[in-house]
């Protein structure tokens, strides 16, 4: 056979594998959203029946087979370098899933849908040691697949071979060089926003605000960053989670928030938030739909993204300009006593929280090198999951100074371990400073974006990410991609400076 | 191996099969209640691939293998009642799977959902030549399978192959006799309604009532019914769609309604209607889930449960006299001035019309009547798609004297069609004569069940169909779960002599 139908034939087969994978998405999705409680012993069987299936066609030998025809032909050059990355990426992906073994994929699944159920209740009832021996059993499931990948992907250490699933190419010893450099320069922040004089006052934000008034404002803030999911034309949607979160693929990607009457910045930024993971998504090359180019380079990239629209554009000055008189709308007066600095320095109040999804910008990073500390340890062998509740809060105080009361404001509070995904965590931090990167590359283009967005458009804001970063979907690592976009390696500096900027400015330090 | 060993395997991979049955069933679901409307391309491959994915499995050679085997070991005999019929529907299934083509199957789903999505826009659009294209094409690809489905199950018309599907050994033959005695019975109820003198007023149930107070309605409807969609275990859920179903399995099982402010008894009997579906599928014995005989017998049979709820329950006096004032009091006084008489008049007006699913308890099965001609016709070759609308208007015309303005509230207003469910309607009249001969035996046991519904409880009712038609499952064929449940063959005369005793005490003939 040709070169070329041979390609076609392998991209064919890689198509039905992101076909299910979409399906289980979804299936993922219901189960947060919409299942009913009973559901879930069903549903475990059908996700475990899915990833098995997907595992199947993932190990399918035809795939080895046809890659190895494609890498030896002749003309394998003439292949261009979209198709050779494409190439690149199924190799990669069946290099390793072969390795794994079907019992260990299946059981994972099953394990991880228990231990998800099992978070949510133990979580409810405050209890860690009703969630511990499922997340034991998870982790164990998780070790061996990671000592197996370490192999595979040639990484230092097994926790190295997780985080390239989530970061490829990136490594622990970089993270901890990156993140020791953050920390320094976050405390440093920190420390001169708690030494102000003048400290915001954030009360007005627990006033009550019903949740269908709520869900009106995520509608409309999900208008102004262009993810539609109202129209007839809607390619997203907006439910509700204990934890926020987005999924799906293309043309239909969906979010979660979750409202709380007394929290209207809880919902407002978690949309933002999500809202940005829905942009990179819906801003992939739509003609590279089903390929493996066509998807998101890493969850770093992702994480910039969703902290660009949240923090960079959703935290700014200029977008409350515009959007402040719309809230105060929308809530019925419920604000119409707050001025814009007011308001401005109250959303953006720098105070260590035991919560990480509802940590300001300044701390929040230090939620993450806390748990990237400790899954480095769990994965070294230097600490057991029954200790986790304890290191946690430790950790707690002497990052934060912050007393954790009991393990649902603690480390219970992230969904993250329950649904095995370690190695995660520390994209959110590399997400934030690759945000400050992109945005000290976005000024050059744009240099009156703030402008547009006090003027209430996001449009050439969104059509630069879509264009710098989003259609490039996964045509680069992230490393590569950053150099593409910015001409630089990972750097602190950028994302350092715009805090530095905008926190003094705040807090006139 | 030995004969329970082999039995064993064989129950394991279908256990595999109503497994992802379930999971086809969710991503249905979601194509018809929460998916953003551009996801309709991406859910039409996701389908495909899982019906492709069933295909496979339901005609997996070993099954073949197994199954011959298994009835050829010599002490087969050994086994007992109920792995004989899991056997039968096992074997029956697979002799049908596997002589339909893959290509038939994939595409059939394909241009199903394709079809579905076409329907909606049509319908809207109030343009069945949108429509029909699609349509001709799927009606083409049923009919392929209608021919193939003939030879294997030997039925007298490729039609009648179609019904078998939904209810299994029913011919057109006897269908089109007993719909012939049960029109002219309907015709002469129908004759005597609209000639008495008082006609019921039901212009009040025109009244407002939002959106938000139908949707508590619903809940606590459910709740009557014993349907658990609200605590922390509910099996259950109600969503929102533009024509109600209900679909799931075991532990979750949902229905779904549609709301019109000006019009509160469509989505109150469709929740009845659906929740009659869903008690019926959550009171299938426990201890057969993901065995065969652990679903339901057949659509008829299934409708039968779902009109009584609807019907025979909801629909009758001592209902309302329980449930009126709670309506009184949920739709906070707009109702205060409607005696009980009054509204059990207006919610049985008998009265042609030409939505089905609005219709009331008399003209309802000439609808059905109608639609089982059509098709009966089409497969016979005696019309086309493109005549459809034309026939439809005829026979509304001639059957209930009512001129169809457009196709949405004619040819185009079921989804049945395009969803390819030729077969399917003539289970909704054969429910109704099923529920009719299951009344007249439920009497015999509780006598004072009207009593008890008066009192608010729908407990000993929902008791007895449990143990006297849910939990039988899939042990019989229609036919024979008919006689096991009232000694009788099919029979019209119990349900028109239910029909004629409400009617002349409502009318007063």
């Amino acid at each position: 056979m040709s070169l070329s139908s041979n390609y076609d034939k392998l991209l064919a087969k890689n198509k039905e594998l992101i076909i299910l994978q979409s399906t289980e998405s979804l299936v993922n999705w219901d189960m947060e959203t919409k299942m009913p409680p009973r559901g879930v012993e069903l549903r475990s069987q059908q996700l475990a029946q899915l990833s098995q299936i997907e595992h199947r066609m993932a190990t399918d030998p035809e795939i080895g087979t046809l890659l190895e025809k494609i890498e030896n032909q002749p003309d394998f050059e003439d292949l261009d370098a979209l198709q050779k990355r494409n190439l690149y990426l199924i190799r990669k992906s069946y290099d390793e899933q072969t390795k794994l073994p079907e019992r260990l994929v299946v059981e994972t699944e099953r394990q991880r849908t228990i231990a998800i159920d099992t978070w949510k209740k133990a979580k409810a009832a405050k209890d860690f040691n009703l969630f511990k021996p499922e997340l034991e059993k998870l982790f164990d499931l998780k070790r061996q697949a990671a000592e197996i990948l370490m192999d595979v992907k040639k990484t230092a250490t097994p926790y190295d071979a997780l985080i390239d699933i989530f970061e490829p190419k990136m490594t622990s010893d970089v993270i901890a060089s990156v993140f020791d450099e953050l920390r320094r320069n976050l405390v440093a922040i920190i420390e001169k926003c708690l030494a102000a004089p003048r400290q915001p006052d954030s009360s007005f934000l627990g006033r009550r605000v019903p949740i269908d008034v709520q869900r009106k404002i995520s509608d409309s803030l999900a208008e102004f960053i262009e993810y539609d999911v109202t129209s007839k034309n809607a390619g997203g949607r907006i439910d509700e989670t204990e934890h926020p979160f987005s999924t799906g693929y293309f043309d239909d990607v969906r979010i979660t928030t979750h409202y709380y009457e007394d929290n209207i910045a809880s919902s407002i930024f978690s949309v933002l938030h999500e809202g940005g993971h829905a942009k990179y998504e819906q801003g992939l090359g739509k003609e590279w739909i089903y390929q493996p180019i066509g998807s998101s380079c890493s969850y770093g990239f992702h994480e910039s993204q969703s902290r660009f629209v949240e923090n960079i554009v959703g935290r700014s000055t200029e977008f409350w300009a515009h959007y402040l008189p719309r809230l105060k709308a929308l809530t019925d007066g419920a604000f119409s006593d707050i001025g814009l600095d007011d308001f401005v320095r109250a959303i953006n109040f720098v105070k260590p929280s035991k919560i990480r999804i509802e940590a300001d910008e300044v701390t929040y990073c230090l939620h993450i090198i806390i748990r990237f500390e400790i899954e480095r340890a769990l994965f070294d062998g230097k600490a057991t999951v029954a200790e986790l509740p304890e290191i946690w809060n430790e950790k707690y105080l002497s990052y934060l100074g912050l007393k954790i009361e009991n393990d649902s404001e603690g480390v219970m509070q992230d969904t993250h371990w329950a649904s095995g995904s370690f190695g995660y965590f520390p994209s959110y931090a590399l997400g934030n400073i690759y945000s400050g990167q992109i945005l000290s590359r976005m000024v050059k283009d744009i240099p009156d974006w703030r402008e547009e967005i006090a003027k209430g458009s996001f449009h050439r804001v969104g059509e630069w990410l879509t264009e710098n970063v989003h259609s490039y979907g996964n045509l680069y690592d992230p490393a590569d991609l950053l150099r593409k976009i910015t001409g630089e390696e990972i750097n602190v500096k950028h994302y350092i400076d715009y805090l530095n900027i905008k926190f003094s400015n705040l807090y006139g330090f």
